[in-house]
């Protein structure tokens, strides 16, 4: 093994991957993000939704009073679990900005 | 209702927030916002711990490899769920970021 083989001083190189605890946190973070990856793709299913339902029911595309009430409630519930109430709001933003994207290229396409 | 008495003429306006199939999604769509922000405070308390642990024992801040991994990791998880792998990639970057803010931020403090 070339990386054990270069390790043969008296102090080996630190080695993330080689240390346990930290593989451990790691396996965690993957799997959370596995996890992120699959709700994001459910969220956007029903934004799809949302938006072709609107279009056929002749509903407005946006809803500014509703997008309030949404950052409101995430950052309460981002302080309730101890994360920053402004990250909370930003992520919310990110996913938002993306559902529009989405929505302009269906319409678009 | 005020709803109700302001809808007498032949056509209503569209109305959103009473209709009870957006209702519905908007139901999914705050549960899943819920379940993001909590399984995201999770991942920032791991995240946390990775940062005290790597501090402690004399590991590398940054892990480029790993970096690359979980990118190309979280595309193709991606892509199986239906979800434009270049939108995981920008999520993944949009968490590490914040990530390195947390850092910067225990650094300093």
């Amino acid at each position: 093994m070339l990386a054990g083989a270069a390790m043969t001083q008296d102090k080996p190189a630190p080695n993330a991957a080689a240390d346990p605890v930290l593989a451990g946190y790691r396996a965690s973070i993957d799997n959370i993000d596995a996890a992120l990856i699959h709700i994001l793709a459910e969220r956007f299913r029903i934004t799809q939704a949302v938006g072709a339902y609107k279009a056929t029911h002749d509903l407005p595309a946006s809803d500014p009073g509703r997008e309030e009430r949404q950052i409101a409630r995430l950052r309460k519930l981002a302080e309730d679990a101890q994360l920053d109430p402004d990250f909370g709001e930003k992520f919310l933003r990110f996913i938002i900005d993306e559902v529009i994207r989405h929505h302009e290229r269906a319409k678009a396409g």
